[in-house]
């Protein structure tokens, strides 16, 4: 199998996305965890542009990386001074790194408005910028930037750029598509062209997604000869993003002769990219492709028993060959074969079909008020269970108070009570909190602890909340969707209410009694 | 220019994204929406699978369209008996429209896996259904399932699954990429030897996005002669999504030779793309190609300076060719220029560099505490006339109390308090709300109101909370992001505390300091 470098700049352009803004030690987890995947190259930043790049390059010295070479970023030197006394490419130099990858123009538009120099003292910054890190010993990776651009629009200089460094020593020379607008026959044919020119030069490819079509024109570009792609973790950068290599490294492995990383390397690409929002605090797009929460989700009954019989028959890969896995979604589209498969999931033995009609009906009737399941399997559960008569509450809320004051000097407290029926027993605690839904969890915890010690270990590890507009007749409702997890779980559970304190009261209540029917058995 | 038919599939597979669910009045303002814009083909739905798609094709009779015909899907014949005895082409029959959209397998395995009958049989279906709609005088698109996967894995009969429905008088035959799994070049060699054997065939294509190349896909099929398009707005749809007609309709119509909609529709795009996110009640993606609210964002200093001298040189299309607006980001990437730039959007004059310095020093200062203007430009601007010591507080707080109490009925009551100095004066009200924020704001507005009436037609539109972790050392603070709109504008504000409630007040009472800023003017 050909063998194609992976070069990883979610670091650098990555980092480019609105939102987002990595700290040092975000940085640096990064590249632990890219270095562990097996990416070939990691661009850590930009070490002449800012003090956040510069401390990440000096803490990079004391990483030991085992598969990756880390790469820093920058451009060719000022136009009219030389190399040496060009602050971006000593800054480079004295990075401690021993890759650099430093990008030029490609494109003659670039060159007299963005540069407003010559189209000659260009080539010259790009040989002399080259030539002078080559001198450093370091291997050097040129950019070509907005080179489709450029080769669609004065061909002959675009070329000319690739020549300039290739002659300096450049030891891949990589053709990006900066503004993203290119659909894959351009793409296919400028590389076919350039690759014909320069039959010994080894080529990169790097894209962004501006028409949607990043991830093909990487791959059409290796298919034409590139053996180098840069890209980022889920296609994390400016504007719609750069080319997302949670799709480009399956495809070109799976799909196509091309060995990119470990295969079982590959099997964690979802824990990756995972891993990379969390950092990113990005809420994770379930529709990606291969990674997503839903790449492989079947709502359609009609789908569920095809692909519960042959895999092939609805889905592109086998899962797991990602990390992934298959799941039924559980919706008023959803068949009785949707329900039937879930409850096996949940080894939940649902007798008779008037059962299932039963659980149908009651879903119906809550998604008509704004619940949604997909995401919450702690209160699918639950429901599936009480529809079975089979739940026995473990407390019953009498009622609850919340309160939160702020006064003249900015204080702010936060306090909850609640009266509960433990097992026939009033509990009646008060809690304070961080803000009012900590509290009230604060408080239900109090109460239940004595019974039930193994609450103990559970914590809630996301909250977010929406308004859902579910009938239009009614005051706005939110839905509050929480995450909790225990030392060996994940579970989701829902509440929806025109008051975010009750909806949160749902989420955080059925979060615990998930977790107690769980370890009573 | 060549005329490209688009079939939107929105309401049939687009519906089958997890998370959707339309209702029947959903799925008629869809219907309006797409007419309106141009679209050729509206795929209305199955009208013999289930109760909610019958209603709509009953309403649908009184839909007067303009620009698009509607259409109806279902499946060829079940096995075995005659399409007259067929209850889902007798369906489609009966529904009342002129285009009928039916699927038939091209894929042996999937003949023999799911069908459960002969090559031969199969055959029969597809042709004996596409005579029978043909019978009706309805216009019969025939989508071949799966036509890719069985194209490479038997040609041969995928080829007569082709020839089944042309011979039998199919209007369009549309190959299909059900699982999604294909690449470009995949796509390019068996669309272009198909189009080669039957020459006389109109052809469409439908793709899903499994390998993240749907658009590149559908783009490529026209390329290949490929005249109709399946997709659906925002690329919504199962798994992955399908093939997502914002990002095709401006790669064939401004980059290549095609035509799909009206160039004025085009225009329009931005604003299609968001109403359906908003029926479908879904967060808007704001990295999507063409219509993303960050799709022609900069963040990088040096893009914006570049971008504003000609927009070329980082932009692959003018942002107003599809409806969008070019947005320049402030984050604590931002160099001088952004800030500058996005003052000037204010009408805000700067002066000197000091005043900048000082905007990007609270700035950085702020994001480090888990803020983030990029969706809140009536924080900024606060922000900014704070930092440019320009800003008279319109009040001022004193204190506020929230409280929630649900009794053992159920009944919740939802009050707050709050002490204002107002011009000197002091202010002391209580309102009762639907949830602790919206007695908030009643009290907040009860308060104001005879001083500032401008406050009077100003709604609160979004309301969306996630935790945020700003920094390790602290407990999980939430970032509360309130819309707001008046009967001319919507403006963003955000408030970040440990506290749901009081991140809420500082979000709220930016949203209503910025209308009075802007209305005293």
């Amino acid at each position: 199998m050909k063998q194609i470098r992976i070069f990883d700049t979610t670091l650098r352009d990555g980092s480019q996305q609105a939102g987002i803004s990595f700290t040092v030690e975000d940085k640096l987890k990064i590249a632990k965890a890219l270095d562990a995947f097996g990416i070939s190259y990691i661009e850590g930043g930009w070490p002449g542009s800012n003090p956040k790049d510069e401390e990440f390059f000096k803490q990079a010295k004391k990483l030991v990386l085992k598969n990756s070479k880390l790469a820093a970023f920058g451009s060719t030197r000022r136009k009219g001074i030389t190399p040496s006394k060009d602050f971006s490419l000593k800054a480079i130099a004295e990075s401690g790194v021993k890759t650099a990858c430093i990008f030029g123009k490609s494109w003659d538009l670039h060159v007299k408005e963005a540069l407003k120099t010559t189209n000659e003292e260009n080539l010259k910054m790009i040989s002399e910028s080259v030539a002078f890190l080559k001198s450093k010993k370091l291997e050097v990776i040129f950019d070509c930037e907005h080179f489709f651009d450029g080769f669609f629009s004065n061909k002959n200089y675009a070329l000319q750029t690739v020549k300039a460094a290739a002659q300096s020593g450049a030891d891949f020379i990589c053709l990006c598509e900066t503004n993203g607008g290119m659909l894959p026959s351009d793409v296919a044919s400028a590389v076919r062209e350039t690759v014909k020119e320069f039959p010994n030069v080894k080529f990169g490819v790097h894209t962004h997604n501006d028409s949607g079509c990043a991830v093909a024109n990487s791959v059409t570009a290796v298919e034409e000869g590139c053996v180098l792609v840069q890209g980022t973790v889920n296609g994390l950068g400016e504007r719609c993003g750069n080319a997302n290599l949670c799709s480009i490294i399956p495809a070109l492995q799976l799909k196509r002769a091309f060995s990119c990383v470990p295969s079982k390397s590959l099997r964690k690409l979802v824990e990756l990219s995972r891993y990379i929002d969390e950092i990113a605090n990005l809420i994770p797009n379930d529709s990606k492709p291969y990674v997503g929460q839903n790449a492989f989700a079947h709502k359609a009954g009609i789908h569920v028993s095809a692909v519960e019989r042959n895999s092939k028959t609805y889905e592109h890969i086998e899962p797991d060959l990602v990390g992934n896995e298959r799941r039924v979604l559980i919706s008023d589209m959803s068949g009785k074969s949707n329900v039937v498969s879930k409850a096996n999931e949940f080894a939940l033995g649902l007798g008779d079909g008037e059962k299932v009609k039963q659980i149908i009906s009651t879903l119906k009737d809550k998604e008509n008020r704004g619940f949604q399941y997909e995401n919450a399997d702690g209160s699918f559960f639950l429901l599936t269970k009480k529809a079975l008569g089979s739940f026995k509450p473990f407390f019953i809320l009498k009622n609850y108070r919340v309160s939160v004051e702020k006064d003249a000097a900015g204080n702010i407290v936060s306090e909850a009570t609640v009266k509960l029926d433990v097992r026939g027993k009033e509990e009646h605690t008060v809690a304070e909190g961080d803000g009012p839904v900590n509290a009230l969890d604060n408080c239900l915890r109090k109460a239940l602890i004595k019974y039930y010690p193994a609450i103990q270990d559970v914590f809630l590890t996301d909250f977010k909340v929406r308004v859902v507009n579910s009938d239009a007749n009614t005051a706005a409702k939110v839905r509050v969707l929480i995450e909790t997890s225990d030392s060996s779980k994940i579970w989701g559970t829902i509440g929806v209410n025109e008051n975010i304190i009750d909806a949160s009261w749902q989420a955080l209540s059925d979060s615990l009694e998930y977790k107690l029917l769980k370890s009573k058995k």
